[in-house]
């Protein structure tokens, strides 16, 4: 690993960092995993700003832990209580607020999706508009578009099942197939979870389905790429609009709802259309008859889970869900991701 | 007390806890007390959740200073910011959001009651249900039942100013009155702090004498077990609806507002109804007058205190007014309870 | 230095410190600014209470910032949340609330200004009761009146821009010219900021000119106080209503928005008539034609700027603003007051 650094650096989605990169802090997260209180140096008394612009139950509670951890601390900061520029009222620039940030903290992360914003895509100009006029590291906490840390998170979680016994190696996914499929549900969730989950699992060498209702499409971009990630690998991707075909052979199955592209409109995020509409598919559910078709498949999901609708409580907590490790692992991957990026000593 | 081994044990009510773990807390308090910094290796770079249901002054001040105290930081955490589900709305289960927490802290605080809840007792269950799930102890901040740290910031602050000088002897209330008496007020208070306050003094042998106007009973299981805990000490119970009787011979006055048991009625919360009642009761007002009855008693009081209903200025700022002790004594409890249940080190 | 002693301080308005007193900050800021995590035993494993009656960008973050890296933690107050006492309902006095804080915490930070006062003084009048109560140093974190620490985080700058390269001389002011000009805006700033620094820059010996539009007076014991500073040292101090004259001569240029004196009335806070009436004075920006007329003035001001109406974005961004450098100085110089004042050695 001596040859990444990954010092000042941004991390927005996992595909604009290399293979190498992402190893270096999976690598790191292990060690971490191992020895929880033996990094309390790396942000010593360093401040690390959270930016939600939406709450968030999980991100929230691992990244304040994980400064914690890392002998700093996390502020949590909710924009609505900054007088922020906006298209309507006058307050502070994105430059301004960003410039004097970087003169207190050793890092910035921010969560800006769904009804936070009026269309697919503002939350990543946003993310880096930040970034732009930051001196300090970005880093997503999720937003419309990716969520890399999650990403980190679930690999993680995936090598530690799937992975040769006794050790942990990245390795370890190639020729896995991952079956990420829609969920019905009572929610209006946003893409990067799993956008961010397909990319990163083809970065890894793992064979891709994405199995969804018609009228479900992800973004264009995150499904060319990950087309491309796969033929890098010689592994296998395919889309498909049947509930049960994606599931034969699978060796990780993750079911999660998301939203259509029709979520929005006119700068509005119609979320009960979108609740209505979805919870009429009722067949999208993941369950131990479906789950009986795969390769012995493990159960994954970021979490928080709407179960009943997403996946039935039997496979939720089945003893081939790995629901809890991946979210423990959120921990150790922000850990190791603001160790590379923030840390005091790199 | 090498005999006492709290680690890993929920603190829900004094009443789930022995004699002897009780006095272990006392003990440690008191050490912490007297050294203020010196315990700073406790939590030392881990994380406490603390739930607020309910907003709080002392509560969250107190246990949030505690874990800085003990080297490691508490997180607040407002469940209006989670995706919980809640009989209308879908969201994450307490089953997943306790285990998952478990994997990132070490230890998870709640307070709910009051408008939080819509019938007396519902707190107490979802404390329950979290304690059932989590891996990690589940501390009470206060709930609609009990509010053990309360408990045991009262008998510390009780002893520290009843006791024999030059040393601190839990047996020192053997044999001491303490009259809890219902104050009139603008306020729909919980029965947390008088029901934890009247089950721990009866635990640490005092004679108990409960006033209150008719209609404000508390909890019958509550009043059985003091009962039961003054008849193991032979120590004496009383109720009475007399505003004046119970001052008699009293070495600790406790005068607090509390909700009848109306409050609540088909799941609402009525507050507005509540505080017309009491406030046509101002004939229970703890006044030097009535202080004067008693065998030279301090005057003691959760905080906050309305002022002018439930005791007048004279009273509690007067020179045998305990009510900043005992509030000062909230962080002490709190972080012997924290080091006790959770600490690196037992 | 030997004969400063701050321990315990307020601090309300620097007019109220001796000159050794605010040099002895500015020394010590200086050296934390060099040595950024040389000071981390200062307020190790202590609390400092932020009361914020108002939200805030600025000061938030860097109070937080201060305490974190000082070793200590400040914990975030928003009144809301406690049940004090107010005109209209029961809760706890400031007596009880102040004296409570007093047993947890080292130190209290207050800010209350703009909406959250009904009449220009209260805010003040709530910090100094609050002072009055606390056995621990209060220190104003912006209120109606005054804003001690962006005063002195100003001087820092200006001293950092105008002073003698290679070294740091607060006598680096004297006989410098401050121009301390009203900017037209969509907002309707307190007074606070731009009375603390002619103030400020007065005690160190600036010639003040102070301009703004007819309607626009300031606090008239401000004013005096100011004009009594420059005489002490034998400095100017004017007042004018013309737009451009003032920016003759002047070394530092503050050009900020404030409300006019009409903007409460009866207890209510006329944000909107104050902004509809200040939006009308377009001629009161600074832009890089009135900066010509200065002696190479550097450009200030305490952010968040309303750009475009207070000031143009070629001067803010310009290569004579030091507000970056002014931001971050609110760290070093909130460090130094918090160590000086609270700090566990002194």
């Amino acid at each position: 690993m001596s040859a990444v650094d990954l010092k000042g650096r941004d991390l927005i989605v996992t595909q604009e960092w290399t293979l190498d990169e992402l190893q270096a802090v999976l690598d790191l997260a292990v060690r971490m995993k191992k020895d929880r209180y033996g990094f309390t140096r790396v942000l010593k008394d360093r401040t690390f700003f959270m930016f939600f612009y939406n709450p968030s139950v999980r991100t929230r509670q691992s990244f304040e832990c994980a400064a914690t951890e890392l002998g700093g601390h996390a502020q949590f900061l909710e924009p609505k209580s900054m007088r922020l520029k906006t298209a309507k009222t006058a307050g502070e620039t994105i430059e301004d607020a960003a410039r004097v940030m970087s003169r207190y903290a050793c890092g910035l992360g921010i969560r800006i999706l769904e009804d936070k914003v009026g269309a697919y895509g503002e939350g990543d100009a946003l993310v880096r508009e930040y970034a732009k006029w930051a001196a300090i590291p970005v880093v997503s906490m999720a937003h419309d578009k990716y969520h890399p840390c999650q990403g980190l998170a679930d690999v993680m979680g995936w090598i530690e099942w799937l992975g040769p016994e006794g050790g942990f190696d990245p390795g370890g996914l190639k020729g896995k197939k991952l079956l990420m499929t829609w969920g019905h549900g009572a929610l209006a969730r946003s893409w990067s979870s799993v956008q961010e989950a397909i990319l990163i699992g083809s970065r890894f060498g793992m064979d891709v389905t994405l199995a969804h209702p018609e009228g479900y499409d992800l973004d264009p971009d995150v499904i060319r790429w990950t087309r491309e990630n796969c033929e890098a690998n010689g592994a296998a991707f395919e889309i498909t609009n049947d509930v049960r075909a994606g599931y034969e052979g699978a060796h990780v199955v993750y079911s999660r709802h998301w939203m259509s592209p029709d979520a929005y409109k006119d700068g509005e995020f119609l979320k009960q259309a979108e609740i209505e509409r979805a919870l009429k598919l009722t067949d999208w559910i993941c369950d131990s008859g479906k789950m009986a078709l795969t390769d012995n498949a493990i159960f994954t999901h970021p979490m928080p889970i709407d179960r009943g609708h997403e996946v039935t409580d039997e496979v939720a907590s089945g003893e081939r869900s790995c629901i809890y490790d991946v979210a423990e692992n959120r921990l150790h991957v922000q850990k190791a991701v603001m160790a590379l990026t923030m840390g005091a000593e790199g």
